[in-house]
Formats: structure tokens, C-alpha cells, sequence
């Protein structure tokens, strides 16, 4: 199914390889962002808006959508996990989901986070460990209730798991090595004992964009379910660089607390949708090391 | 320890024997709540404020206080686990928080909820199933953070299970019960098999003030450790109420998806405090059926 999406957040990490892909799918889309890219990925309108401060009806109307993909949220590295700002997001989300549902909007995509899976575990352990997530896991909840209340309308609740990818955020894992590698400087890492499940953003697009179009209701891991220790990953990257002699291992760089396993269950989404990832992560850092050599000062630009 | 306590919600359920347990044992108590009560249990101040409309600023400043207990949260039955009053709750009780702690305090009582526990334990749970508790869980989170950013301030989070005593809503379990039986009207009860730990609401506000006069930081299960279950509950009414006759068994009132069982540990309260509850169920009964007969119309007044 395709139709007419709209889509928060269309300027971030996610929100710009999703809108290629539904575009490409056939999706009219209205994109939603604080500001337009300077690149028109030939949605059918983008709206400037700034969710924290403006009625969400503003787009709700505008937009006209039969799905709508929320993706926008506080996600600034070192900050987001803990931030008051999620407290704003998730009183923002619900009115937004309230003024799409209310305006006719039928199919509800959400963005949650494998970071809902990370409880302490201790006796005290109730929810989610970072506001980051328990904010997110109270906004599924009232997602829920809301599609609940509506005949035919349903909430997809993605719960995505660690992304590569190049535009990623500079001081992320992966991109903070892959500059310092490709620059020549010498790069640490933690011990990187922790496995994760990494996916790459453009398949984590296109399992969105399944979701939007499927009309299966529920929550699904965005992961390949198969664990690296970071410290393999950054092997791999350093590796990949020509590089190996510049990567250092610092137990400093440790942190204790963390949960010592992340993987995903892709089974619920390929089963509900019929996707799998078809980026490796061989491709994943290529295209991540590819992506920091064209920034480098003296690259040549074709 | 005492010292000067401020407390909100204290004109409700909780708050109400809260503040005279705290008069009585010596603290200084700045009173807040939507509306002053007619009696004036022996307050420092009692301060009029809507806290989901109004600075909590003007509190703390009247507050000066060294110990804030934090109770006023939307509490209606039937309506508090998935109203989106909750999210207003957690965004209120964060600003308030921030500043007792600006204004100096270093105390801090939250209020917990056993419901933190009550999760729905399928694949897709990562939290509390309701948004009340997810709004608490939340709540913690922050106040968790406030504090530890601040030196020799600590938190105490209560986590309250099944509340007994006679000022409770009328539309809660045991007094809907109690009021029907005394009024000789017939009563209902679901097949009532799930097990729940209730402890009056006298000794909950005893564990309260135990929690405000101690040091110790974490989470606290206000609870007597017993189950009962809900049917066992109804038959002890009817029985001290001496109207077996009255009550009837409505398999149509169980509610699916209701947790088994939500029982309280209360060793980390008793280690950290030395609190243990002195209020039997006997006795929590006994004053249930006598606040109701006090209502009826035609009860003698004393």
C-alpha cells in the first residue's frame, strides 16, 4: 500500500534516507522538519515547523496524510538520554498523533527505541533505565490508547536498534573513529566488550517504510539480530581504513552500567512485512569511511 | 529527624493523616493542596496552589523547607492510569522539584506506585503497562538525576501498594463494598482471585514520614508483605459487616489482563527506617464499616 505520508523529522538521519525510499516507493509525501533541506528529494510539499512551540494542526491540516511516521525527537549525542527535552517530546507527540488521528489519519508509525529493553535489572528495575526510553515507552503507550479509540486506525512501534550510516552524527561510535582513521590521528576505544546489534540506516528506512505500508499492529526490532562487540566494529572500521596501527584500546573509555547485550529480534518485522536488511556492514563502513575521505580537506570533489 | 516538611496533596487520601503523623511528631509542615481544608491540623502554613497551572516557585520560596513530600498527582479512579493528566503530573513534579532543590532543599519524597511493577511480561513489555505508572517510572528517573546533581541531597521513592482506610473514594473496592453492605444493599464482587498486599493508609502515612525523617536513597515498597486475595477482602467485609447474605460473586466484573499478583516487600523499608506497620486488615475493616454507618442518614452524631 502507498499513499500519502507524513513524515516529522524528515530532516534527520533517519527522516532523509526514509523519505528517499517512500518517495521512490511511490508515497506522496509531506515532509515536516524546523528547517528544509536545501535539496528537494521530490516530496509532494515540506513543512517548516517546530513541534516543541507550534499547534501541531498547523501540519495535521496541511498534511492531509493517511500515515503518519514520527521520527521527531530530541537526539543530540550525550545529551538526549536525559534530557528534560524529552518530557516536551512526549507531551508534543501525543498532541500531534491526537490532531492526525482527529484530522482522519488512519495508520500511526512510530520511533521507539532497542534503549527500551535496557533495565538495570536490579530489584528496583521497573522500566527503562534512561528518560530517553521511558519517555518513549509512555508515548507507545499512549499511542495505543489513542489508535484503540479509532476504527481501522493501528500504530506500527519500531523499536530501532544502533544505526551506521554516513550522515550519522559525528560524535557517534562508528563516524567518530571513521573521521579520526581517515584523518590519519590516532583513534581509542573502550575496552568494547558490550555487543550490539547494528543496522544500517538506509535498510532501517526501508523497514520503516514497509511498516507504514503494512497494516500489522505491535512493536518491531529495526535490527539484523546478529551481536558485534564494539571493539570488533572498531577493528573492522580500522581495518577497512588501512588503519589498524592508529586504533588504541583505553579501559577508561569503559562504561560501567551498561547493558552488556542490545540485539534485536528482526523475525516480528520480516514476518509482518517481509523485509530484510540487504546492506552489509562490510558496505555500511565502506560507505562510512568513503563518505569522511570526501570531507577530508584536500579530497577531490568529481 | 524533623525539621520543616513541605508537603502537596495534603488534603488528599494520603496526605491528609500524612500531615497529622507529621505534626505529631514535631515537623514544622507547609501544607499544599488545590484547596485548604475546613480543620487545620496544626500547620506551620497551609499554601493554596494548582500546580499544574501555577509557578511551584511561589511554594518553595513559602515552603524554605528542608524535606519536600511530593503527593499531588491526579488520582481519580477510574480514570488516573491512562489520563493524559499524568504527563502534566510529570512535567509539574519536575519544575517542582527543581525548585525546592534551587531554594535549598535537600530531601526529597516521592510517590511511587506498586503499578511500576505491573508489567504485561509479552515480548513487547519494556515497562509499566499503565501510564500512570510509566508517568511515575519517569518522575523517578528525573528526580533521581536532580538529586545526584546536587551534594548530600537524596531521594526516597516510595513505591505504594493497596490502599485501606475510611476517607478513601467511594468508588474504590473496599469502601463501594462497605458502603452497599452497611446501607444493606446488595453488593458484587469479581471472582476476585488475584492477590493484592494492602496496608491502611494510617500506617502508609507513618512509612511516609519514617521515609522524610531517614537518609536513605532508592525505592521502598510501602506494603505489609501478605497477599490477600480481592475475594478473601470482600468476605472479611461482609462478615464484620454481618451481612454475608448481601454479597454476590459477578465472574462479568473480573477484569482480563489484570496482573495475579502484586505483592510488597517491605524489608527495605523496616531495614532502612525500622517502620512495620501496627494497623491490622481487622482493624482497617472495622474502621471502614464504621465511617460509612457514621454516614448513613440516619446515624446518631455524636
Amino acid at each position: 500500500m502507498t499513499g500519502r505520508v507524513l513524515v516529522t523529522g524528515a530532516s534527520g538521519f533517519i527522516g532523509q534516507p526514509l523519505v528517499r525510499v517512500l518517495v521512490d516507493a511511490g508515497w506522496a509525501v509531506v515532509a515536516a522538519s524546523r528547517t528544509r533541506p536545501e535539496r528537494d528529494p521530490g516530496v509532494a510539499d515540506w513543512i517548516e515547523i517546530d513541534l516543541l512551540t507550534e499547534d501541531p494542526r498547523r501540519l495535521t491540516a496541511a498534511g492531509r496524510a493517511e500515515v503518519l511516521i514520527h521520527l521527531a525527537w530530541v537526539a543530540t549525542p550525550g545529551v538526549y538520554s536525559h534530557s528534560l527535552e524529552n518530557l516536551d517530546w512526549l507531551r508534543s507527540s501525543v498532541a500531534l498523533s491526537a490532531a492526525f488521528l482527529a484530522e482522519g489519519g488512519r495508520r500511526l508509525v512510530g520511533a521507539g527505541t532497542c534503549l527500551e529493553y535496557d533495565r538495570d535489572g536490579g530489584a528496583g528495575s521497573t522500566g527503562p533505565r534512561t528518560l530517553y526510553a521511558a519517555a518513549k515507552h509512555a508515548c507507545r503507550l499512549v499511542f495505543e490508547r489513542q489508535v484503540a479509540a479509532i476504527e481501522a486506525a493501528s500504530l506500527a512501534w519500531p523499536r530501532i536498534f544502533f544505526l551506521l550510516g554516513p550522515e550519522d552524527h559525528p560524535d557517534r561510535f562508528a563516524p567518530s573513529l571513521a573521521r579520526r582513521l581517515v584523518a590519519g590521528e590516532p583513534a581509542e576505544t573502550s575496552q568494547g566488550l558490550v555487543e550490539r546489534d547494528f543496522i544500517d540506516v538506509r535498510d532501517c528506512a526501508r523497514a520503516i517504510a514497509a511498516l507504514a505500508g503494512a497494516e500489522a499492529s505491535g512493536a518491531f526490532d529495526i535490527a539484523t539480530g546478529r551481536g558485534w562487540r564494539l571493539r570488533d566494529l572498531a577493528e573492522a572500521i580500522a581495518g577497512k581504513a588501512g588503519r589498524p596501527d592508529l586504533l588504541g584500546v583505553n579501559p577508561a573509555l569503559d562504561r560501567p552500567g551498561e547493558p552488556p547485550r542490545l540485539i534485536g529480534d528482526p523475525e516480528p518485522l520480516r514476518l509482518a512485512t517481509g523485509f530484510s536488511p540487504i546492506y552489509s556492514i562490510d558496505q555500511s563502513i565502506t560507505d562510512l569511511l568513503q563518505h569522511w575521505k570526501d570531507r577530508r580537506p584536500n579530497a577531490r570533489h568529481n
